[in-house]
């Protein structure tokens, strides 16, 4: 039987409670289908703040570049909102993110029929959505330099005296690998990728659509390309998600546009996400998954947090890292089995009311559905 | 009688067809409100470089500068996709802001009520909706130096070759001015400012942070103040829109963030915005009205533009630059009661039909209803 390493980083707040649940699907899979990982844990974000004073020490970082895959619940909370930029929890996943190389992200947002009308959208706009994003996620201007805030006490134009700079930098070579990523994955899918920047107003967008564009002349002539400015991105698919297929675009505006497609599905807490780099030794991908949803401090520690999104971000492990795509088709139909039937976390409760299952009972039915 | 001084730029497409309602306008205004607007009409965008091969002249830069208030309709078009970015259609709104120094962009988002069903979102999460996003709109990302592509040949790591680079800026100074602007705005309406950025992953979301709360803690403690992380906040537009009355954002979040909440009224063809700078000798601020929407090529020339959007910018205008609350009320409600009466351009046509009014015939029913 094949055997799989992973290191596990449950980070913040709701993170550890639903990164439990994942274990028990991990426990299912070996005693059912002969799986074995070999499982590590370590610290990352808040946690590791406070036992270490960084968001993550060189050992985890070293430890996320040997294994097979990592799997990160979520990062931050309030406590550490004071302190200082370098050593915020998010440092942590940014880390991870630059070093292990995890170039292209993917988001999907799909809409599980069973959960249509929580959406703030109508039904018929978003029943069946299924659209990826593709997001650029170790430059631009999460990353570029110069950065920083300066003083500026010799200019009496300004008020205060300060100055902050960040720098969008993008490389032809970085916008083609993530453009690759793009149209492979819409291969499989629709076959066709909308590109988003703001070309119209910034050169790094320029540069962005030229290259897309060249990666798609000279490689995937047969996928059908087209081009969006980010802002009008942003409405269509406020508008009319469902004519996209897979969208690629920049980091932040990848921020923006995931969270925005993200919330019209209605459940956050739903959704899974995988971030990739470039093949390993052993040919699979430098890989981190990791629930779109962040730490939830306000229900932290009460068993309220829904463990879907991160069930389904292992599933996507078992599909990206391992090849599984038996075993991450079988767990994505238990999900929508439980969720046909009725079962619900407390954030799918709808305004009629129900009783909500806790975090530990969504993992057993799931479980007990596979 | 007061005397006003206007420029106005029709400028491309359907720029062009919802100007000439606005002079329906302008004249009943002339004729029953003794109000003398002294009218110049100039070129910007495709249609400037079509004439003088730039998209804004000095000359008319000159003039935009003289006077009270420049009323502008929409720029660019397929015909000019092709050109070098420094004379793209474009730059001459872009001149414009910066020269004019118009740091405060308001773009109301308001649901009117007989429009509510156009929406994507549910009646009951847009019914009633009226937000106003106040975008920074002379520096960051759009502005920043040093900005271009670069040939990056010596980079064997760098397929392709180059680099594109933007700068994200911004002083102090120009924070504290914008901020002021969306707290003066929120004393007239719901006292809540909600500022967005990304301070946990950009220094100049930082300063943007520290800087509004300065000038809330030391001008306006009375408004209360949020922040949220822009990703958060493109969320939170579409997941429950009403939690928000004034949103203040940067150029380019500002740019996403407001198209996204204009589609959440469903009608985009609706939308004003101001553009206002500082206060000139005669104590009017520079501005600028223009509609949301663009040039619209697509349709341009049919008769089938609503001009709506264009006539409420003149409305703002009256408001902002003319202190004519009266009158601007007075469009506000005309539009209002020709909604009602079920009147609609093209766009507001419903998936049960009904006879669409043309351009001009909207215009017309908005004058009678004054
Ligand atoms: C937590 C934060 C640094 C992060 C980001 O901005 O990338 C988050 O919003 C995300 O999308 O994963
Ligand atoms: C046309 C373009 C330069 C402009 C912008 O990006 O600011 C437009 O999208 C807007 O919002 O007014």
């Amino acid at each position: 039987s094949d055997s799989y390493s992973l290191l596990i980083l449950p980070g913040d707040g709701i993170g550890r409670e639903v990164m439990a649940e994942v274990r028990k699907v991990i426990d299912w899979l070996g005693a059912n289908r002969g799986l074995t990982f070999r499982v590590e844990e370590g610290l990352v974000g808040g946690a590791s703040y406070d036992a270490h004073g960084t968001p993550l020490t060189d050992e985890v970082m070293a430890r996320a570049q040997a294994v097979d895959a990592v799997l990160l619940g979520a990062v931050g909370g309030p406590a550490y909102d004071d302190l200082d930029f370098s050593v915020k929890p998010e440092r942590g996943l940014l880390r991870l993110r630059k070093e292990m190389d995890l170039f292209a992200n993917l988001r999907p947002a799909q809409c599980f029929d069973a959960l249509a009308d929580f959406s703030s959208l109508k039904r018929e706009v978003v029943a069946g959505l299924d659209i990826l994003i593709v997001r650029e996620l170790t430059s631009g201007v999460y990353f570029g330099e110069p950065r920083g805030i300066h003083a500026d006490d010799n200019n009496p134009d300004n008020e205060g005296g300060r100055v902050g700079v960040n720098t969008q930098r993008y490389t032809s070579g970085e916008i083609r690998r993530v453009a690759r990523a793009a149209f492979e994955l819409a291969k499989k899918r629709g076959n066709r990728v909308c590109s988003m920047e703001k070309a119209n107003v910034m050169e790094s967008g320029i540069l962005w659509r030229e290259e897309v564009q060249w990666v798609h002349d000279n490689e995937y002539p047969e996928v059908e390309l087209s081009h969006m400015y980010a802002d009008n991105g942003a409405m269509q698919l406020v508008r009319r998600p469902q004519q996209f297929d897979v969208i690629v675009t920049d980091n932040l505006f990848g921020d923006i546009l995931s969270d925005a497609a993200a919330m019209l599905t209605g459940s956050l807490g739903m959704l899974p996400s995988a971030s990739l780099g470039a093949p390993m030794a052993n040919g699979r991908p430098k890989a981190l998954y990791e629930p779109v949803h962040g730490s939830a401090p306000d229900i932290a520690g009460q068993g309220k947090a829904n463990p879907i999104a991160c069930i389904l971000s292992f599933a996507m492990c078992l599909r990206y890292s391992f090849d599984r795509a038996a075993e991450a088709d079988a767990i994505e139909a238990a999900v929508e089995r439980v969720l046909a039937d009725g079962v619900r976390t407390a954030d799918l409760m709808g305004p009629d009311g129900g009783t909500a299952v806790t975090t530990g009972q969504m993992g057993d039915r799931i479980v007990a559905a596979l």
